[in-house]
């Protein structure tokens, strides 16, 4: 510690601790990122996959800032009189941190889940032209030598131009993919229980209630994130209100969808659907989805590519030179006092 | 004869040629087209498949205008000193008119090239991504058992985000994809030998070289239609130009590529690719793309949607009432004198 | 002549006459689109302001164009059997060309009013949030030691964020604005008769009939072109029918409104009005409208500018290129065999 | 007090303390934003322009919102222990609230700065189209017979489209304006040393040093809020880098500029520029603004317009009705613990 110490006076720059696991430093910083935290930062990082709790401990007293998912309760807390913000480099806030005190404290909580917003809704848009158009079906066809030309396997095409469209959910998902339909020029309609009806409205959507969104629209997007309170929400009576022939892509959490009736509306035909996202990961080997017709699967790889890990690092920097000059983060999602205890999200183990 | 000269004299209507074949008047009139278009017009059309060809001369008489793809050599538009107006109904100009004559005559020479437009663009947009983030491929995995969770199959995944995107070719299909581009702040460099580098600049792309649009980008739509002088000008020292894992999104027509060696390029994984069009269609059963890796085959479906049939006659109608009403059309493709004769286009049999 | 053919065989350029008065050839060409017109033509123009008339027609017969607009009646195009184009570059077309002769022949007449569009349309905006928000106004009551501050000066002041707008007229004028209200997210509503409806709905416009335009919008654009048929068309029983408090912007031309009704109706505050044209150039010295409160004067400005008549050459030399390669024109106005007459426009004595 | 605890017990409403002076609540709120407060509070307001400080004080312990800029010291604090919000709706966060104690009780203080972005970006932008065409100066030689026809009085017109912007600041109003110039695809400089360069780059700007911005760009809006450290930063030697014939348009607070320099560099014609604000208002009867020529002047009417004022009460009942549901506020701007303090304004005596 000591030793730490002694560095640091030296060195004159801001102690961080890094614990990123299940992430890497490697994956979230560029080349040119790591550089530029350095410059104001001496980073204290994992000895192999995990850093050493004990040292982590000891760190804490000169530590300004803490990336990681590492649990950060009120004793913890309390050894780092001069920490001044706690980076979730994984997706979601934790129930592991005491949040509570970090307000009291003007901790800043951020996490970095706006990163994957953009590859998610570059994946969404992709799965509804690919379902409205079959793309996928038909280049299997093809690899089987019965591919229909022209109008004889485009009876039931659908443009996007035009369509109308549906989001359940509208934070950072719905935002990113909503300049996405810009340019198709829908309709779009959003439910979201969480907002004003005049933020829906800014970003030119329509305000609708759940039944409208599933019933109305040839597009649908579920975005929605799990919190305690709406696991399973989308299930046999809303899936029977949504049309024949629509697009359903489930892109956030298969908890929020009844999966089972899920998998059955879809193999009969009732929709067309796609999904990220499975109850459990890795799909059951024997799980019905898994030879379903009318679906297009994804094991899970809306959001985690390579350039959104970079960006996390990039988004990280920025933050933290700001919050060093004692200014706001703008680009990292703070914990809000409000809602930060209603997340379902769990750490992983 | 007589008796449709009586009974128009009665109607006081416009009297309109209906020979439509290969399309139909079903597929191209919605109800409420079809009645825009009797409104005006008295209709004759087609018992069966074709116009006899002794009541298309005898119709031309007293005929404004031709729906169709018939032969209107001179001696034909000399039997028609009403003509103002032929509409091509599939696609393309044809080499059975006589152009010369009717530019002469004012008598405009329309097609229907614009409809297809925006659906070939949407697919090649669903393609792209599709290509970018293996959708079509890891379903397929998805589908043997052997799928793999975010990371492990997302190493070679990319954004349409920001990314660098050519097209080759700026006609009616770049014009409908570029729009749908916007919102992913791609750089859009064009090649497009027959335009103004301000037009280009203008629609918020950057002129560039064939082989630069080839050698430095991450997309790259091949849109540009085929004419006398441009066939198979995409060979084997242009696909060599061909950044690895580039996404290439062959839209428009087989001939003006090599299609060997874009087969065998494919194949071998020198970038990756989609295509909608073959060098015969029908594919042949043994032909090596319908194996190869690194595709995506799509039999000619991109532009021929029932919307897009239904949008001819919406169209048509548009451009009959202004030209009836002694103004010039605004929505379907003019015939150039300039151009016309270059196109390489063939009627059908 | 002789001399002319010799000089030009030596030369292997295309022989380009040029009496462009009341242009002048150093208004319309920057250095670069002199030298890019000059390295494939031989231009032979004015000594003076004019080309003399003699001249003129020796030249014709070795011409490929004609920059300017010169009277062309058919005896004088049956000199130019190489004649293959007509730049006019002042901005309409006049009745002083034989056009029907010309399209028998394939002679493009080309206009160059496009480029006054974006001038026109930037100025119209202006004076739209100029009027709404009083800026000239109470600079003058500021310059007299009057102003109000803050609320005192706002009780009428109006956000075209959000508004309703309407176009009355959706050719260049109205195409050039209609991109610069996207942001405002304004309902624009749009009457004109000469364009389908579907042409309007996809510029986001919506069809209306005049009244409704007139009667529902608080924001109105005046930029009608003038024809045979409209001259005066918006008179009283039009000007009644706007709300109180609207803002109309005159940009077009003046015969297409009862000027004296217009003049009375803002100077009773009726409604509020910027104009750019008057029915008499200069304005009479003691006509009403100089003194009328709510109005916002402008001699003709809108669209002269300099950049406005650099572009000219732009868009001249670029449409010159392509028909000297065989191509059709893409940036200039192409007269249309249905309309040309019908236009008002007189050329210049 | 009883009476007042009495009477809530009843209505089961939540109890709000309005002092909204000076604001008005009649200004405000709209019908219908005043009913949809009302349906789930109890406002008490003042009786007459204040609300009586010992009944504020009584309210104190049962209220969950402050509607007004009231001192809110510790003192008062310690007395609410049911307060969740304050609502500034003037403009600005004052430095008579202790906003330590606030984050820590996790009392959220949010101001309604937001509303005057847009009314400020359309004055803004109205602004630099008037100085660049000369709208409101030509006018005025209207008035006084001696206005210039066409290219006459158009020598220094310049256009918006494509021309080069710059943006010193980039808060609320940066952002507000900068959607506005997308149409006018212009080149857009910004200096913020409060904002990562990303976030500068993501609203498709040019992050760029002041100096940049002054001297390279020939519009340049002025837009920057006044903190404790930039007072008086745009001064002699910032002025001396502008372009001649730039338009300069201040906008958020004379107090960043020197303006007797300002003014002096204006009079002489060094730049032309607008200003909505100035360093006393109302401006000195005898200040040499007041006759400079090359200057548009306008008394601070940017922001304060009803439509704005209006939209207070819509944003208020929006995050009243959110917190209230425990959810986040997403309208108002939260104090944020790092700027706060650093902020200059002072609330109204």
């Amino acid at each position: 510690m000591e030793e730490i110490l002694t560095r640091r006076k030296n060195m004159d720059k801001h102690l961080v601790i890094a614990d990123p696991y299940p992430q890497t430093l490697e994956r979230i910083f560029s080349q040119e990122t790591w550089e530029r935290l350095n410059r104001i930062a001496q980073v204290e990082g994992p000895d192999g996959d995990h850093l050493d709790s004990k040292r982590f401990d000891e760190l804490l007293g000169q530590a300004v800032a803490v990336i990681g998912q590492s649990p950060m309760p009120k004793e913890r807390l309390d050894k780092a009189p001069n920490l001044r913000v706690i980076f979730n480099v994984e997706g979601n806030f934790y129930q592991n941190i005491d949040y509570a005190e970090c307000f009291r404290r003007n901790i800043r909580v951020l996490n970095c889940g706006a990163v994957y917003a953009r590859p998610v809704a570059e994946m969404a848009l992709g799965m509804a032209l690919d379902l409205a158009r079959g793309i996928t079906w038909e280049h299997m066809r093809f690899r089987e030598g019965t591919e229909r030309y022209v109008l004889e396997g485009n009876h039931n095409a659908q443009m996007l131009t035009g369509a109308s469209v549906g989001l359940i959910g509208f934070g950072l998902l719905g935002r990113s993919l909503r300049p996405l339909l810009t340019p198709f020029r829908c309709r779009v309609q959003v439910y979201d229980p969480w907002l004003p009806e005049s933020v829906i409205r800014e970003h030119d959507c329509i305000p609708a209630s759940l039944d409208e969104v599933l019933s109305t629209n040839d597009f649908i997007f579920i975005l929605a994130g799990v919190t305690n309170e709406n696991k399973g929400f989308l299930g046999k009576r809303e899936f029977d209100l949504i049309r024949p022939n629509a697009n359903v892509m489930l892109m956030s959490r298969a908890a929020i969808v009844d999966f089972d009736e899920f998998t059955a509306q879809v193999a009969k035909g009732k929709f067309k659907a796609s999904t990220d996202v499975f109850p459990t990961e890795p799909c059951a080997a024997d799980h019905p989805i898994r030879n379903a017709e009318h679906v297009i699967l994804s094991p899970h790889r809306a959001g985690g590519i390579p350039q959104a890990f970079h960006m996390i690092g990039e988004i990280l920097v920025d933050d933290f030179e700001l919050i060093m000059r004692n200014l706001a983060p703008v680009r990292m999602q703070p914990a809000q006092p409000e809602i930060v205890q209603r997340l379902a999200s769990k750490p992983v183990k």
